[in-house]
């Protein structure tokens, strides 16, 4: 069991450095400096494979030391949260030995690259929780003001019962075929494409501002390049089975759309994608509910559109609200009015949520049985795609 | 056989005379102010069922008789064309009388309310073409002309192969579930809901755009409200089976959503409904190419956003083209640059292409079979719905 | 005098075919079949100086017959009203003649070349009122059902107290050097440059919409571009005084820009050019009062921005009202909500407004005194550009 | 004289610790994290008033030491630079003494409350820089990644010759004429209202975007609102002459607006407002060339528009340039394209060009002299106000 530290210090240890890896230091040095945590997180260790890289890292990001094992890192008595930052396929064997070694757990996202390590997983913070140990995947987007802004208008019945739900992730950044092989185009080590990289965020997003979920879904995984050239630089590290002028062929989709049925009687239109040319990150939503509508776009993160059916033909019309005042969800901690912020931001917050949560002994969400239910709708996706026939989501 | 006019005018008779009808009409009466027209359309009778609006109608509108009996109309030595603004359940009969008379036909779409209709439909037009007689069906926005710009780039290879086709049709008249039930709300007169009144038009759209034809689909339709109130002015009129103060049964779609494959190998994602509070007629088109994509939206219709992928990443950005400058196609005709069309200048632009093709003795599209494949498409969204199964288009 | 027509007709005679005799046409014909006009315009004579062209025009726009003789038209005792769409520089001629025949006068804007034309118009429509006839300047833009629906707004204290105007009036067509020479580069026919031809619109726009007269100015004229070449087919007809080969000079500014205050304490900023690359006819107004906020642009001019400042700060934001709904001005005679109106429709308008006012016996807005005043504050504003110092408009 | 600190460290102190404090301080914390600083700073001291707010402050922003006398901060051996952060009316004093102890020096703008102070710290700078001591001006906006994009582009020559630069600076904060009076409103600490604190930014923006200069301008002054309520908290605090209950006079302007002449031949317009109701931080700049456009909002911080207006007509529009591409400036050190920066990016960007410059013994931009030059040019803006003449701007 975990002891909330008595000292009111919260030891953070940290396993993976690249982008993720930048993106949660940035949070963890940041948010005491703007918020009032009710623990004083420390970054005692960076966990990487390679000891060189992992203290160089270690020394550019914050963190006071380095270390290669993370197994043994995550038994330390010194550390009191192991924070995830590696590739899906190591997610659930990290995450449960931390769990069951009474850490708690922040797990970049997807969950796991399977829904039967989600399982495991989400056994595992179940089992830990019983102990007062806390477990969360990643789904930052959820801390971005305008999308908790979103939620909370839809809890408030401002856009009534909801009725269409339009999603859209798209990315352009393999649209040309000569872009070159990755890890990530690799099912082995990705576990899917666009799919559980990209898509997942707007499974998770949608049910989260619905508060809804989703309970069936029609599907196509579609890739549009089969076979891309090996980079040099990659053709030892990204584990690619071939060599530098050689192709690799691509093992996951490029892109993959959906139909979606909600538990109250939406009806959803989803798509993610890394070949919609000119998107760089577009994570475009638009519910419609009987009582008004929101619309929201991350390539203009700090803006809500809202639209309430209530008011006169005559004036109605989507208000562009700039989601950047003092009573929007943790806007207060940072700047007046019109000053927007940007995408680490996302990361900050979900600090602030996992350290107020651990501190009260409540469950921060998303929780790992949150993140399990999007892999089983992603999972849904898929044996649809195969099957050409709707699937339903195991409740 | 229709001989083209000697004295090079084209009699014109027009039936029904609702929303249709005062489109076409300013058509008719528009097109040959402003274009060349190499016949000269004389808007000779106009057909009602009543004899005294159909007499006030045609006054109003410019139409220099009226009559009640389309049978006799069609029938006419001195008519050349009959342009049919009937609801979709009349289509059929009165499109292939005409066509059998050898009558030129204009007909709104749907084409038809079953494919069985069309098939006749096309029949028809293809026994009449044999015979120089003409048949077109009205997806007038076609010629808007930012939709027609776009064809022709895409025509021109500006995007590259084309990945991904995200369509969406949104009004919301009937969000509200007390908005009185009416005929288009009745399958017996309609067809269908939201899927053949404005789904047909982002079938026909992208099709055209891209060139590319659907080959399947996978689709949900959805009627929200059930139940709806008779309106005290239409209990007779609308032949809803109810009397004011009580309500009568939807039995179409509030809405449609479907995946299609194309057989250029995109993928697409279409909605179509009336129930997206604040988007009033608003016909969302995005095109992904392998080398840039295309974005237009009706409510900003004199608008196209282009993507050049092969431009260098620092300058690369969607394009708003203001499609109002003398070379993009019809605007040559109209006002300076900036100077934005309307939503009827689709229906003159119409009159434009079908008065020319009938000049020239070439088909103008789209023609009755483009409109039987597009019926098609929509019986497949349907069966779809109804076996949770894809369908194929059959060719 | 002129007796309102006992046949409820008024009889139409236009001077002028180019550009704006084509709107003006597009008017007269449209009016009476979306509005149920209190008269019955008729299109009788259309005049211009050359009798071929004239007559070609006549026949194309709709004219029963044409004239070259301005002078012998306007005492027609079949001429009830005359619409002048000739250049500004023979506005006073013929608006004079025409008003004391007793004919009631429409003229395109701007109202004359100079302040005392202007003058003697303005008494000569004060002289014709007296005996019932009617004249007004055809300031189209305020008939855009946006702008209609702002000044609604203001008027119904929307946005409180205004304290900023925000007017530019965009345009890029000379913006290159080499882009010929024309009669509107020449002083002695066109008077000024953007400042009489596109100035005189956001002068006449923000003064309408507010309610409220600009009472001094600090402007500054500018001519980038001093020569351009002479173009073979103007070096005729354009009176420019050089041959094909050679350049003339331009003696009118490229641009104006200026700042106002408001009898009702507000401030303003204005600024017309021919030279914003990319902006092609951007007629941009922001208003900004004690409670709220108005933004238009003319490149997208169904749609009007309303920001209300009494809402919450937490979902307050600029509304995109699109101006489409049936409670909109002008509308309900168009289309359904959604479907937008063109450029030419607020020609239409405006002969609604006027052949309403004629009827009903009423003074047409803008009268030529309003036309005056526009004129004024333009002289003000080059009196000022020469002055360095800001000028008063004398009430 | 100012050694470069052999160790390779920039040991900083910073005066102020509100608004402008806590974004400095995350500057400091965050440039080393994602940059490779050639020397590194160390945040040692924050100066304030009031020992325990100091301290506090210290403590959350992450300073090593607090202390409440800038005079003995300012020359202690152990600090290289000295970042001002106070009001106004401090700056010169505080400035000129770092400057003459041999600190670097980094000064929030606008750099004085008036001319005179504002060239006796231009003359400090001049004599430290001698000395190898550097002075910035903190106008960091133009370290906001499109507008460095937008100068780069300008000196490229993309949009040619500089005719038109229209530049706002909207705010709303003070709409409300029930806002209470601050420390802002009062002329003896602000200098100026929002003519210095918000127009200088966009004298100085527009004249980096360009490099070219105002040389005159003609201007007006306006305050809406000239008595406010004291409030209870601030009406010791503020120095505001009035009690709780009472009003104070507002004896700033609450909006300027003004146009200019640029010595490249360009005309400018410029407006600041803190009365633009639904504005909040709108930084907005259109600046149009002979060969093409740009146009930028702060509230959409990540888009640059550009247009080329060497396309060919028919493709030619605004592109909305996404400027989160690893090449444009500032932005490899991030996050990948999409990804969007927010207010506080720019004070890291600020700190990386300071340490830079220093580090390679060139001066920062802008210099004193910049600041100084604004400063002049916002005294005309003044004078021209109370003379009603254009001014002309001292080389």
């Amino acid at each position: 069991m975990n002891d909330t530290p008595s000292a009111g210090t919260l030891a953070v240890a940290m396993v993976g450095h690249a982008f993720m890896g930048a993106a949660h230091s940035q949070a963890w040095r940041t948010a005491p400096r703007f918020f009032d945590l009710p623990l004083d997180p420390t970054m005692s260790v960076l966990c990487g494979r390679d000891a060189g890289r992992a203290a160089a890292a270690a020394s550019r990001l914050g963190w006071a030391e380095s270390a290669t094992d993370w197994r043994s890192v995550i038994t330390r008595d010194d550390v009191d949260l192991v924070d995830i930052c590696t590739p899906g396929d190591s997610h659930a064997e990290i995450a449960v030995a931390a769990l069951d070694a009474g850490k708690h757990v922040l797990c970049e996202k997807p969950l796991a690259n399977t829904v039967a390590e989600a399982e495991q997983m989400a056994e595992a913070a179940e089992r830990a929780r019983a102990a007062g140990v806390r477990a969360m995947v990643g789904f930052t987007y959820r801390r971005v003001p305008a999308i908790a802004f979103a939620r909370q208008l839809v809890a408030e019945g401002r856009i009534g019962e909801v009725r269409h739900v339009r999603a859209q992730y798209l990315q352009d950044w393999i649209a040309d075929p000569e872009a070159p092989h990755s890890w990530r185009l690799d099912k082995e080590r990705a576990g899917s494409g666009a799919l559980g990289d990209i898509g997942a965020h707007i499974v998770d997003l949608t049910q989260f501002i619905t508060q809804d979920r989703i309970t069936e879904v029609s599907g196509q995984l579609v890739t549009f390049v089969k076979e891309r050239p090996v980079a040099a630089e990659h053709s030892g590290l990204s584990g690619t089975a071939g060599r530098a002028g050689e192709t690799a062929p691509v093992t996951v989709d490029d892109a993959a759309v959906f139909l979606a049925k909600f538990t109250g009687g939406a009806v959803g239109v989803f798509e993610a994608t890394r070949f919609a040319t000119g998107r760089k990150n577009a994570i475009r939503i638009e519910i419609n509910g009987s009582a008004g509508s929101l619309a929201f776009d991350f390539e203009d993160m700090n803006v809500l559109h809202l639209y309430d059916a209530t008011e006169p033909d005559e004036t109605a019309g989507f208000k562009r609200i700039l989601v950047t005042e003092s009573t929007h969800p943790y806007v207060a901690a940072w700047w007046p009015p019109g000053h927007g912020l940007g995408y680490e931001h996302g990361f900050t917050h979900q600090v602030v949520d996992l350290v107020t949560a651990i501190a009260e002994g409540t469950d921060p969400a998303p929780t790992f049985a949150d993140g399990l239910q999007v892999q089983r709708v992603l999972a849904a996706v898929e044996t649809s795609s195969d099957t050409r026939l709707w699937q339903e989501i195991p409740a």
